[in-house]
C-alpha cells in the first residue's frame, strides 16, 4: 500500500461559479472542501476542474495520482472524450477513482460500467440513512452502524450498474427508496468506488462521517505498492 | 427446466396451533396457505411439518423434491441433524431451497450459508417495501418496481450471510432499516433463494405479489432437466 | 422465456473470403455454419454481416433479434460508432448477446465490459480442454466434464475483464496456460456469455459439443418473457 | 491494518510423524516450515497441532490470533467439534483464514463454505502452474505472471464450493487439468483464502513463490485494526 496515496481532486466547477447558494455551502468549489479534508488527513492532494486546459488532468497530473476523486454533474458532455480515454487508460493501469454522487452518469463512470448509469431520483430534501452492510470493510472505518444526513437529493433503485464486487452501503430515504450508495468495483488493476453522497445543494461534505467515508476510499483504492 | 417442478413446503407449524391470531390468519397453516397457491399455480404440491416422523421430510419425499420451502422460527434447534444432513445432500445434488423470513436462523439455512445469519429485527408493525434491484430477473416477473406491504415485522442490517450471487430485492422499512431482502445463491448443483417476509402475525402470504415471488422462486429454483 | 428465441448471427466474414483454407473450412462463413446449426434446433435464425449496409443491424433487425452472436476479429474497427451504439442499447435493454472468439476486442464487448479485453494467445494449434466449473449450469447442459478441442489457437490469462457474474467454464491448453473460456455477466437487462472457441483456421464451430454449448447459451441469454 | 498480524499455523502433524519421507522433507513439520518463513518476515507466530490439548486451539491461543493458517488432511475426523465451533466463532467476528491444500475438507473449511468441497484428484507429480489471473492483488504482489512447481499432486474441476469473491490463481497441471487453486471469501467479518499447494510428499512449502504467497495473504487475511 503507498504510505500516502497522492490525490487528485477533480470537479466540474460550475454550480459553484453560477449558483450563490452552493457558493455560499462550498466557498472554494466542492474540491476545495474534499481537498482540504484530505490534506488535513496528511494526504497529498491536488484539485483540477473542467475551465482549465486538458480538465488539469494533463499526462504529468494523471501520472502521479494514485487516486482521482470525481465530482460532475451538468457539464458531463464538455469533458473532452480525449482526457476520458486517458483516465480510462489510467484506471485500467491501476489509479483508484472515486465517482461522486452525480457522476454516475459521468463519461468515465459510464466508460467504466459499459451500463447506462441510469437511476430515480428526486431533490426534496429526504432524510437519507447510509446502512453499513458489510462490517468491519475498510471503507465502513470509523462509522457506526449507519450514517445519517440530514437532508439529501434523493437517488432510488434500480440503478442500473453491474453487481458490485462489494456493497459497502445501501441508502434509506425517507421518502420511501432505498439505493445502493457504496459499490466497488475493480476493472484491470483499478479500484473503483462510487458513492452516492453528496448533491450540490446541500452541505454533506462538511459532514465529518461523510468526509471520513471518502479517506477511507481514498487508502482503499490506492494501488498496491 | 423441470415443466413442472414438485414442490414441498416445510412448515415448523408451531404458532398456527398455540397462538389463535396466527390460527385465524391461516387456518391451514403457513405451509397450507403457500401450498394452495402454489397447487392453483399447477404445481404439484406436497406438504410437511415438523411433528411427523422425520418432520415429513423422508428419503421418498426428498427423493421427490425438485424445490423445498422452509419456514421455521422458534422450533429451529428441534430439526433433527440427521435431517438436516439429508436435506443439505439433497440441496448439493440440485434440489432448489427456498428459505422464507425466520429461516435465516433454521439449521439448513445456516449450514448452507456457513454463517451466523445475525440480523436487526424489530416487531412493530412497520410498512416494508421490496423495491426491485434487477429488473428482468425471473424471480421479479410480474412486479411492478416494489411491492408494498402494509404492515411487517422489521428485518435489518446488517444481515450475516455471504455476498448472495444475485441480489433481486432490497426492503425499506417505515422505521428507517433497509435489509437484503431477495437473495440468490447456488451451493453445489443447488440454487438457494431467500425471501425475507412474512412474519406468522401478518396476513403476508395471502399477498398476491408476495405470492408471485414464491411462484417466480419456485421456477428458478428447480433443478435444470 | 422466450419459446423460441429469434437468433442474429453476425459474422464480420473477411477470412472466409479472403483466405482459402479458412474458406474451405467454413464454406458458408462462420455465421453460416452456426446459423444452420441453430436452425436445425429450431430456433428463428437469421444472419448479417459488415458488408451490408448498417452492417446488417438495422433497428428493424435488432428490434426482432432475442439473441445477437458476434462473431469479429481482423475488421473491429470498421464497425461504425453509430451501430455499437444501437446494439448495446438494445442489449441493455434485454437483447442477449454471445462474444465469439476474438470478439474479445470488438467494440460492443470492450463497451459492455468497460475494460482492454487483452489477454496472451498463440496460434500453434495447442489441444485445449474446456472444464465445466458449474456442473448443472444451463449452458453446461448434455456436456460431460469436459468439452476437448483437438487443435486451437490459444488464448491465456490474465484476460482484462471483470469478474464473470458465472464462471462457467475454464480451458486447459497444452502448452500450459488457462483461460476463463465461458463467462457470464448481465449488464442492464441483457445477458451476454463470452465463450473462447474458435480461430477461423480449425473446425471448432463444426464440432457437436460446441455448437452444443451456443445453442444453451441462446436459451440461457434470451430475455425473459 | 495490524502493523504486524499474529499468526497461527495449525497443523494435523501426522504424516510428518508416521511417514519418513514426508519427515525428511519437513523435519521440524509442515507448520514448522511455514511458521520459520514467516517469522523471518517479521510475523508474530506461534503454533499448534492435533495432538495437543484442545489441539492447541485455546480461547486464550484465538483470542492472540489474527491469522489462522490450517493444514489438515487425514485426521480431520479427530478435530474436536467444540473446537470447530469457536474456530468458526473467531472466524465470523474477523479472524483470517488460510486453508491450505487437503484442508479442502476439514470441518472448519466446510462449515464455513456450507458445500462439500469435493473437487479431483490424482497423486502423480503432476508439474502445476498457478497462473495470476488478477494481476496487481495484493496476494499475488511480488509474483510473475505464474508460479511454477516442479510436482505436485494434481487437484482438479469441479470443486465443489461457492463462487469465489475474488479468484487468484488458476492452476494449469501437465496431466491435463485445472483447478481454481487461490479463492478468496469473506465470512461475517472474517477473511478466508483456499490455497491449493502442497501436498506432504513435496517440498511445496520450501518453494520461495508459494511461500511468498502465504505471506500475502497472511497481509491480506489480517483483519483491519
Amino acid at each position: 500500500m503507498t504510505v500516502s496515496p497522492r490525490v487528485t481532486v477533480w470537479n466540474e466547477f460550475q454550480h459553484e461559479q453560477k449558483n450563490p447558494k452552493v457558493a455560499a455551502i462550498y466557498p472554494t468549489g466542492i474540491h476545495g472542501a474534499i481537498a482540504q479534508h484530505l490534506q488535513s488527513e496528511g494526504f497529498s492532494v491536488q484539485t483540477a476542474t473542467l475551465d482549465q486546459p486538458e480538465h488539469g488532468l494533463t499526462d504529468a497530473v494523471l501520472a502521479q495520482t494514485d487516486v482521482l476523486i470525481w465530482w460532475g454533474h451538468v457539464a458531463h458532455d464538455q469533458v473532452q472524450d480525449k482526457v476520458v480515454d486517458k483516465v480510462h487508460r489510467r484506471v485500467l493501469e491501476g489509479m483508484g477513482l472515486i465517482a461522486l454522487h452525480s457522476s454516475h452518469f459521468s463519461k468515465i463512470f459510464k466508460r467504466l460500467m459499459g451500463t447506462s448509469g441510469n437511476l430515480k431520483w428526486r431533490d426534496s430534501g429526504d432524510r437519507e440513512r447510509l446502512w453499513v452492510i458489510v462490517p468491519g470493510h475498510p471503507i465502513a472505518a470509523g462509522l457506526g452502524e449507519c450514517v445519517e444526513i440530514p437532508a439529501e437529493e434523493m437517488y432510488g433503485e434500480p440503478f442500473d450498474v453491474p453487481t458490485p464486487d462489494t456493497l459497502v452501503f445501501i441508502s434509506w430515504f425517507s421518502g420511501g427508496e432505498v439505493f445502493r450508495s457504496g459499490c466497488c468495483y475493480r476493472r484491470g488493476r483499478g479500484q473503483i468506488f462510487y458513492f452516492r453522497p453528496g448533491d450540490q445543494a446541500y452541505p454533506t461534505y462538511h459532514q465529518p462521517q461523510v468526509l471520513q467515508v471518502i479517506t477511507n476510499a481514498v487508502r482503499w483504492a490506492a494501488p498496491a505498492a
